[in-house]
Protein backbone atom coordinates (compact mmCIF):
# COMPACT_ATOMS: atom_id res chain seq x y z
CA UNK A 1 0.00 0.00 0.00
CA UNK A 2 1.23 3.01 -0.87
CA UNK A 3 0.20 7.30 -1.16
CA UNK A 4 0.38 8.23 -4.65
CA UNK A 5 0.48 12.08 -6.03
CA UNK A 6 0.01 12.23 -9.58
CA UNK A 7 0.41 16.18 -10.80
CA UNK A 8 0.07 17.80 -13.90
CA UNK A 9 2.91 20.75 -13.26
CA UNK A 10 3.97 23.57 -15.32
CA UNK A 11 8.18 23.95 -15.55
CA UNK A 12 7.63 27.06 -13.14
CA UNK A 13 6.01 24.59 -10.48
CA UNK A 14 2.16 25.29 -10.60
CA UNK A 15 0.22 22.86 -10.05
CA UNK A 16 -3.08 24.47 -9.46
CA UNK A 17 -4.33 27.18 -12.12
CA UNK A 18 -5.90 30.58 -10.93
CA UNK A 19 -6.89 32.35 -14.16
CA UNK A 20 -10.74 30.77 -14.13
CA UNK A 21 -13.44 33.48 -14.47
CA UNK A 22 -17.43 32.60 -14.61
CA UNK A 23 -17.65 31.60 -17.70
CA UNK A 24 -13.94 29.51 -18.45
CA UNK A 25 -14.37 27.34 -15.03
CA UNK A 26 -11.30 25.90 -15.52
CA UNK A 27 -9.46 28.62 -17.34
CA UNK A 28 -7.51 28.81 -20.05
CA UNK A 29 -3.60 27.26 -18.04
CA UNK A 30 -5.47 24.71 -16.85
CA UNK A 31 -6.16 23.33 -20.05
CA UNK A 32 -2.61 23.94 -21.59
CA UNK A 33 -1.23 22.04 -18.37
CA UNK A 34 -3.52 19.28 -19.00
CA UNK A 35 -3.61 18.81 -22.64
CA UNK A 36 -1.23 15.48 -22.82
CA UNK A 37 -3.59 13.82 -20.55
CA UNK A 38 -6.75 14.82 -21.84
CA UNK A 39 -5.72 13.61 -25.44
CA UNK A 40 -4.91 10.04 -23.89
CA UNK A 41 -7.72 7.47 -25.03
CA UNK A 42 -8.28 6.41 -21.23
CA UNK A 43 -8.97 10.10 -20.32
CA UNK A 44 -11.39 9.96 -23.06
CA UNK A 45 -13.08 6.93 -22.68
CA UNK A 46 -12.44 7.24 -18.64
CA UNK A 47 -13.35 10.66 -17.64
CA UNK A 48 -15.41 11.88 -21.24
CA UNK A 49 -17.33 8.38 -21.95
CA UNK A 50 -16.16 8.54 -25.07
CA UNK A 51 -16.34 5.32 -27.02
CA UNK A 52 -15.00 5.28 -29.88
CA UNK A 53 -11.25 4.28 -28.68
CA UNK A 54 -9.95 7.49 -30.00
CA UNK A 55 -7.05 9.09 -28.21
CA UNK A 56 -3.40 8.42 -27.44
CA UNK A 57 -1.69 5.19 -26.72
CA UNK A 58 1.66 6.30 -26.53
CA UNK A 59 3.86 7.20 -23.26
CA UNK A 60 0.89 9.89 -21.72
CA UNK A 61 -1.37 6.72 -22.53
CA UNK A 62 1.01 4.73 -19.82
CA UNK A 63 0.77 7.23 -17.18
CA UNK A 64 -2.46 7.72 -17.84
CA UNK A 65 -3.38 3.90 -17.15
CA UNK A 66 -1.57 3.96 -14.09
CA UNK A 67 -3.46 6.60 -12.86
CA UNK A 68 -5.83 4.16 -12.03
CA UNK A 69 -4.37 1.01 -11.41
CA UNK A 70 -4.80 -0.14 -7.84
CA UNK A 71 -6.15 2.57 -6.32
CA UNK A 72 -8.40 1.82 -3.28
CA UNK A 73 -9.33 5.42 -2.60
CA UNK A 74 -8.84 9.01 -3.49
CA UNK A 75 -8.39 11.97 -1.46
CA UNK A 76 -8.74 15.85 -2.86
CA UNK A 77 -9.11 19.31 -2.12
CA UNK A 78 -12.69 21.13 -1.66
CA UNK A 79 -11.20 23.33 -4.61
CA UNK A 80 -10.75 20.25 -6.91
CA UNK A 81 -13.91 18.86 -6.38
CA UNK A 82 -15.30 21.97 -7.22
CA UNK A 83 -16.76 22.93 -3.56
CA UNK A 84 -15.15 27.10 -4.25
CA UNK A 85 -16.75 27.47 -7.81
CA UNK A 86 -20.10 26.02 -6.54
CA UNK A 87 -20.25 27.38 -2.44
CA UNK A 88 -24.12 27.49 -2.32
CA UNK A 89 -25.16 24.91 -4.19
CA UNK A 90 -26.31 22.26 -1.47
CA UNK A 91 -26.83 19.54 -4.79
CA UNK A 92 -23.26 20.03 -6.15
CA UNK A 93 -21.96 16.27 -7.31
CA UNK A 94 -18.58 17.50 -8.57
CA UNK A 95 -17.57 17.90 -11.54
CA UNK A 96 -17.25 14.71 -13.45
CA UNK A 97 -21.01 13.77 -14.51
CA UNK A 98 -23.10 11.08 -13.31
CA UNK A 99 -20.43 8.58 -13.47
CA UNK A 100 -17.36 9.76 -12.23
CA UNK A 101 -13.66 7.69 -13.29
CA UNK A 102 -13.10 6.70 -9.77
CA UNK A 103 -15.09 3.96 -9.31
CA UNK A 104 -14.39 4.06 -5.63
CA UNK A 105 -14.45 6.27 -2.68
CA UNK A 106 -13.46 9.72 -2.96
CA UNK A 107 -12.64 12.10 0.51
CA UNK A 108 -13.30 15.30 0.06
CA UNK A 109 -11.54 18.11 2.32
CA UNK A 110 -13.83 20.77 3.09
CA UNK A 111 -14.38 22.68 5.82
CA UNK A 112 -18.42 22.05 5.82
CA UNK A 113 -20.02 19.20 6.27
CA UNK A 114 -22.23 16.85 3.75
CA UNK A 115 -23.99 13.68 3.55
CA UNK A 116 -21.67 11.36 1.49
CA UNK A 117 -22.95 11.54 -2.54
CA UNK A 118 -23.65 7.94 -4.29
CA UNK A 119 -22.40 8.33 -8.08
CA UNK A 120 -22.94 5.42 -10.61
CA UNK A 121 -20.24 3.37 -11.24
CA UNK A 122 -18.94 3.05 -7.40
CA UNK A 123 -17.94 6.54 -6.87
CA UNK A 124 -18.49 7.92 -3.53
CA UNK A 125 -18.15 11.39 -2.19
CA UNK A 126 -17.31 11.43 1.30
CA UNK A 127 -16.61 15.14 2.88
CA UNK A 128 -14.35 14.79 5.48
CA UNK A 129 -13.91 18.05 7.88
CA UNK A 130 -10.86 17.12 10.37
CA UNK A 131 -8.22 17.49 8.56
CA UNK A 132 -5.94 15.83 6.48
CA UNK A 133 -4.55 13.01 9.33
CA UNK A 134 -8.54 12.15 9.54
CA UNK A 135 -8.81 11.92 5.48
CA UNK A 136 -6.11 9.48 4.83
CA UNK A 137 -7.34 7.52 8.12
CA UNK A 138 -10.63 6.86 6.52
CA UNK A 139 -8.72 6.51 3.23
CA UNK A 140 -6.65 3.91 4.65
CA UNK A 141 -9.59 1.91 6.31
CA UNK A 142 -11.67 2.17 3.15
CA UNK A 143 -8.11 1.04 0.48
CA UNK A 144 -7.08 -2.03 2.20
CA UNK A 145 -4.11 -2.99 0.89
CA UNK A 146 -4.67 -1.05 -2.46
CA UNK A 147 -2.86 2.17 -3.17
CA UNK A 148 -4.07 5.99 -2.00
CA UNK A 149 -4.27 8.44 -4.86
CA UNK A 150 -4.09 12.07 -3.65
CA UNK A 151 -5.37 13.68 -6.42
CA UNK A 152 -5.22 17.33 -6.00
CA UNK A 153 -5.30 20.41 -6.00
CA UNK A 154 -2.09 22.07 -4.78
CA UNK A 155 -2.68 23.33 -1.61
CA UNK A 156 -4.10 19.66 -0.76
CA UNK A 157 -0.85 18.07 -2.23
CA UNK A 158 1.01 19.93 -0.45
CA UNK A 159 -0.61 19.54 3.04
CA UNK A 160 0.26 16.09 2.27
CA UNK A 161 3.59 16.50 1.26
CA UNK A 162 4.51 18.88 4.57
CA UNK A 163 3.24 15.84 6.83
CA UNK A 164 5.39 13.66 5.43
CA UNK A 165 2.48 10.86 3.86
CA UNK A 166 3.60 11.01 0.76
CA UNK A 167 5.58 7.50 -0.83
CA UNK A 168 5.22 8.28 -4.68
CA UNK A 169 5.60 11.21 -6.59
CA UNK A 170 4.58 11.21 -10.68
CA UNK A 171 5.07 14.55 -12.07
CA UNK A 172 4.24 15.52 -15.47
CA UNK A 173 5.91 18.21 -16.79
CA UNK A 174 4.20 20.56 -19.41
CA UNK A 175 6.61 22.52 -21.17
CA UNK A 176 4.97 25.90 -19.87
CA UNK A 177 5.72 28.77 -18.22
CA UNK A 178 2.66 30.21 -16.63
CA UNK A 179 3.96 32.34 -14.01
CA UNK A 180 0.64 31.78 -11.92
CA UNK A 181 -0.84 29.86 -10.08
CA UNK A 182 -0.68 27.43 -7.03
CA UNK A 183 2.67 25.59 -6.13
CA UNK A 184 2.27 21.90 -4.51
CA UNK A 185 6.12 22.50 -2.98
CA UNK A 186 5.23 25.83 -1.30
CA UNK A 187 6.23 25.99 1.95
CA UNK A 188 7.46 22.40 1.95
CA UNK A 189 11.07 21.62 3.05
CA UNK A 190 13.52 18.95 3.43
CA UNK A 191 11.95 17.01 1.50
CA UNK A 192 14.48 13.49 0.39
CA UNK A 193 13.80 11.95 -2.98
CA UNK A 194 14.89 9.20 -5.17
CA UNK A 195 14.54 9.35 -8.78
CA UNK A 196 12.25 6.38 -10.13
CA UNK A 197 12.06 6.58 -13.43
CA UNK A 198 11.86 9.67 -16.31
CA UNK A 199 10.01 9.19 -19.85
CA UNK A 200 8.95 11.98 -22.15
CA UNK A 201 6.51 12.41 -25.14
CA UNK A 202 6.36 15.14 -27.47
CA UNK A 203 3.53 17.26 -25.18
CA UNK A 204 5.23 16.31 -21.84
CA UNK A 205 7.95 14.68 -19.48
CA UNK A 206 7.19 12.18 -16.48
CA UNK A 207 9.50 11.60 -13.76
CA UNK A 208 8.47 9.80 -10.79
CA UNK A 209 9.80 9.49 -7.03
CA UNK A 210 10.51 7.46 -3.99
CA UNK A 211 10.21 9.74 -1.14
CA UNK A 212 12.70 8.61 1.15
CA UNK A 213 12.49 8.57 5.30
CA UNK B 1 24.18 30.71 -33.34
CA UNK B 2 22.68 30.12 -30.41
CA UNK B 3 21.60 31.51 -26.44
CA UNK B 4 21.67 28.76 -24.15
CA UNK B 5 21.03 28.17 -20.69
CA UNK B 6 22.18 25.22 -18.63
CA UNK B 7 20.04 25.33 -14.99
CA UNK B 8 20.39 23.11 -12.27
CA UNK B 9 17.71 23.55 -10.38
CA UNK B 10 15.62 21.80 -7.56
CA UNK B 11 12.29 20.02 -8.24
CA UNK B 12 10.88 23.18 -6.37
CA UNK B 13 12.22 25.28 -9.01
CA UNK B 14 15.31 26.86 -7.01
CA UNK B 15 18.36 27.36 -9.05
CA UNK B 16 20.12 29.83 -6.97
CA UNK B 17 20.60 29.04 -3.12
CA UNK B 18 20.56 31.17 -0.47
CA UNK B 19 21.76 29.48 2.82
CA UNK B 20 25.56 30.70 2.21
CA UNK B 21 27.18 31.60 5.64
CA UNK B 22 30.63 32.98 5.47
CA UNK B 23 31.69 29.60 6.59
CA UNK B 24 30.13 28.25 3.98
CA UNK B 25 30.45 30.55 0.83
CA UNK B 26 28.31 28.14 -1.38
CA UNK B 27 25.89 26.68 1.49
CA UNK B 28 24.49 23.30 1.63
CA UNK B 29 21.73 23.45 -0.55
CA UNK B 30 23.97 23.91 -3.51
CA UNK B 31 26.20 21.38 -2.77
CA UNK B 32 22.77 19.10 -3.11
CA UNK B 33 22.05 20.99 -5.97
CA UNK B 34 24.91 20.30 -7.85
CA UNK B 35 25.92 16.87 -6.88
CA UNK B 36 25.86 15.02 -10.12
CA UNK B 37 27.52 17.69 -11.86
CA UNK B 38 30.61 18.02 -9.82
CA UNK B 39 31.21 14.47 -10.19
CA UNK B 40 31.39 14.37 -13.71
CA UNK B 41 35.05 13.86 -15.11
CA UNK B 42 34.50 17.16 -16.77
CA UNK B 43 34.06 19.07 -13.99
CA UNK B 44 36.67 17.78 -12.25
CA UNK B 45 38.94 18.36 -15.02
CA UNK B 46 37.95 21.38 -16.22
CA UNK B 47 36.73 22.97 -13.18
CA UNK B 48 38.80 21.40 -10.45
CA UNK B 49 42.24 20.74 -12.78
CA UNK B 50 42.18 17.47 -11.82
CA UNK B 51 44.50 15.31 -14.27
CA UNK B 52 43.64 12.04 -12.40
CA UNK B 53 40.58 10.87 -15.45
CA UNK B 54 38.08 10.51 -12.40
CA UNK B 55 34.46 11.44 -12.39
CA UNK B 56 31.42 10.12 -13.63
CA UNK B 57 31.17 9.32 -17.87
CA UNK B 58 27.50 8.73 -18.17
CA UNK B 59 24.27 10.70 -18.96
CA UNK B 60 25.67 12.96 -16.56
CA UNK B 61 28.80 13.81 -18.40
CA UNK B 62 27.60 13.91 -21.91
CA UNK B 63 25.57 17.35 -20.01
CA UNK B 64 28.62 18.72 -18.64
CA UNK B 65 30.59 18.00 -21.57
CA UNK B 66 27.99 19.55 -23.79
CA UNK B 67 28.21 23.04 -21.81
CA UNK B 68 31.44 23.70 -23.23
CA UNK B 69 30.97 22.98 -26.86
CA UNK B 70 30.80 25.77 -29.47
CA UNK B 71 30.63 28.61 -26.70
CA UNK B 72 32.06 31.80 -27.68
CA UNK B 73 30.95 33.77 -24.73
CA UNK B 74 29.53 33.44 -21.43
CA UNK B 75 27.10 36.28 -19.29
CA UNK B 76 26.98 35.81 -15.73
CA UNK B 77 25.67 38.34 -12.98
CA UNK B 78 27.63 39.71 -9.99
CA UNK B 79 26.22 37.33 -7.76
CA UNK B 80 27.65 34.08 -9.87
CA UNK B 81 31.25 35.90 -10.31
CA UNK B 82 31.34 36.65 -6.37
CA UNK B 83 30.73 40.28 -5.93
CA UNK B 84 28.00 40.12 -3.60
CA UNK B 85 30.30 38.10 -1.40
CA UNK B 86 33.50 40.22 -1.26
CA UNK B 87 31.86 43.65 -3.02
CA UNK B 88 34.97 45.56 -0.85
CA UNK B 89 37.84 43.46 -2.80
CA UNK B 90 38.88 45.44 -5.72
CA UNK B 91 41.05 42.27 -6.64
CA UNK B 92 38.86 39.67 -6.04
CA UNK B 93 38.58 37.86 -9.79
CA UNK B 94 36.02 35.02 -9.28
CA UNK B 95 35.82 31.42 -7.34
CA UNK B 96 37.51 29.43 -10.20
CA UNK B 97 41.07 30.36 -9.68
CA UNK B 98 43.47 31.30 -11.85
CA UNK B 99 42.64 29.52 -14.73
CA UNK B 100 39.30 29.26 -14.77
CA UNK B 101 37.17 26.78 -16.83
CA UNK B 102 35.41 28.98 -19.45
CA UNK B 103 38.52 29.78 -21.95
CA UNK B 104 36.81 32.76 -23.84
CA UNK B 105 35.50 36.13 -22.80
CA UNK B 106 32.90 36.44 -19.87
CA UNK B 107 30.48 39.17 -19.30
CA UNK B 108 29.90 39.86 -15.61
CA UNK B 109 26.53 42.18 -15.05
CA UNK B 110 27.56 44.53 -12.33
CA UNK B 111 26.31 48.14 -10.85
CA UNK B 112 30.09 48.63 -10.69
CA UNK B 113 32.72 49.44 -13.39
CA UNK B 114 35.78 47.63 -13.27
CA UNK B 115 38.95 47.14 -15.69
CA UNK B 116 39.13 43.56 -17.57
CA UNK B 117 40.59 41.19 -15.81
CA UNK B 118 42.75 38.74 -17.94
CA UNK B 119 42.64 34.88 -16.11
CA UNK B 120 45.22 31.78 -17.79
CA UNK B 121 43.87 29.76 -20.33
CA UNK B 122 42.14 32.49 -22.22
CA UNK B 123 39.03 33.57 -19.83
CA UNK B 124 38.82 37.48 -19.88
CA UNK B 125 36.06 38.74 -17.41
CA UNK B 126 34.75 42.08 -18.87
CA UNK B 127 32.27 44.07 -16.28
CA UNK B 128 29.33 44.82 -17.78
CA UNK B 129 27.04 47.86 -16.46
CA UNK B 130 24.46 49.03 -18.60
CA UNK B 131 22.08 45.71 -18.43
CA UNK B 132 21.52 42.47 -20.20
CA UNK B 133 20.80 44.27 -23.56
CA UNK B 134 24.45 45.55 -23.37
CA UNK B 135 26.18 42.53 -22.27
CA UNK B 136 24.15 40.55 -24.88
CA UNK B 137 25.29 42.97 -27.87
CA UNK B 138 28.71 42.72 -26.42
CA UNK B 139 28.70 38.74 -26.16
CA UNK B 140 26.91 38.30 -29.70
CA UNK B 141 30.05 40.34 -31.19
CA UNK B 142 32.66 38.36 -29.66
CA UNK B 143 31.09 35.14 -30.20
CA UNK B 144 30.90 35.70 -33.27
CA UNK B 145 29.18 32.69 -34.87
CA UNK B 146 29.63 30.85 -31.67
CA UNK B 147 27.18 30.22 -28.82
CA UNK B 148 26.08 31.82 -25.93
CA UNK B 149 25.67 30.75 -22.13
CA UNK B 150 23.85 32.35 -19.81
CA UNK B 151 25.98 30.88 -17.05
CA UNK B 152 23.37 32.20 -14.27
CA UNK B 153 22.42 33.06 -11.66
CA UNK B 154 18.72 32.48 -11.17
CA UNK B 155 18.33 36.22 -11.38
CA UNK B 156 20.03 36.99 -14.31
CA UNK B 157 18.79 33.98 -16.29
CA UNK B 158 15.32 35.74 -15.11
CA UNK B 159 16.33 38.50 -16.83
CA UNK B 160 16.99 37.03 -19.98
CA UNK B 161 14.25 34.80 -20.26
CA UNK B 162 12.08 37.70 -19.50
CA UNK B 163 13.67 39.84 -22.48
CA UNK B 164 13.10 36.55 -25.03
CA UNK B 165 16.59 36.86 -25.17
CA UNK B 166 16.90 32.52 -24.85
CA UNK B 167 17.00 30.22 -27.37
CA UNK B 168 17.64 26.90 -25.41
CA UNK B 169 16.91 25.82 -22.20
CA UNK B 170 18.63 23.14 -20.46
CA UNK B 171 17.58 22.02 -16.87
CA UNK B 172 19.16 19.67 -14.95
CA UNK B 173 16.47 18.49 -12.22
CA UNK B 174 18.04 17.40 -8.87
CA UNK B 175 15.17 15.15 -6.80
CA UNK B 176 15.34 17.93 -4.24
CA UNK B 177 12.67 20.41 -2.84
CA UNK B 178 14.85 22.88 -1.13
CA UNK B 179 11.94 25.05 0.60
CA UNK B 180 14.13 28.23 -0.16
CA UNK B 181 16.47 30.03 -3.16
CA UNK B 182 15.64 32.04 -6.31
CA UNK B 183 13.65 30.83 -8.59
CA UNK B 184 14.87 31.69 -12.45
CA UNK B 185 11.22 31.35 -13.74
CA UNK B 186 9.48 33.66 -11.41
CA UNK B 187 7.03 36.72 -12.65
CA UNK B 188 8.46 35.34 -15.94
CA UNK B 189 5.08 35.36 -18.03
CA UNK B 190 3.94 33.55 -21.33
CA UNK B 191 6.86 31.19 -22.56
CA UNK B 192 6.57 29.10 -25.02
CA UNK B 193 8.35 25.73 -25.32
CA UNK B 194 9.30 22.77 -27.01
CA UNK B 195 10.30 19.63 -25.62
CA UNK B 196 13.52 18.58 -27.38
CA UNK B 197 15.26 15.72 -25.01
CA UNK B 198 15.10 14.65 -21.71
CA UNK B 199 16.90 11.87 -20.16
CA UNK B 200 18.02 10.91 -16.60
CA UNK B 201 20.68 9.42 -14.24
CA UNK B 202 20.69 8.31 -10.68
CA UNK B 203 21.12 11.59 -9.51
CA UNK B 204 19.30 14.39 -11.73
CA UNK B 205 16.97 14.50 -14.67
CA UNK B 206 17.89 16.28 -17.56
CA UNK B 207 15.42 18.40 -19.72
CA UNK B 208 16.27 20.78 -23.14
CA UNK B 209 13.88 23.14 -24.21
CA UNK B 210 13.26 24.92 -27.09
CA UNK B 211 12.15 28.61 -26.62
CA UNK B 212 9.49 29.17 -29.34
CA UNK B 213 8.78 32.90 -30.96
Amino acid sequence: MAVRVDLNISLDGFATTTDQTPEKPFGDDWSRLVDAYVATRTFRSRVLHDASGQGTTGVDEKYAQEYFVDVGAEIMGAGMFGLHNFPDDPDWRGWWGEEPPYHGPVFVLTHWARAPVEMRGGTTFFFVTDGVDSALAQARAAAGRRNISIAGGASTVRQFLAAGHIDELRLHIAPLVLGAGERPFEGVHALRLEQAECTSSELVTHISYRVLR
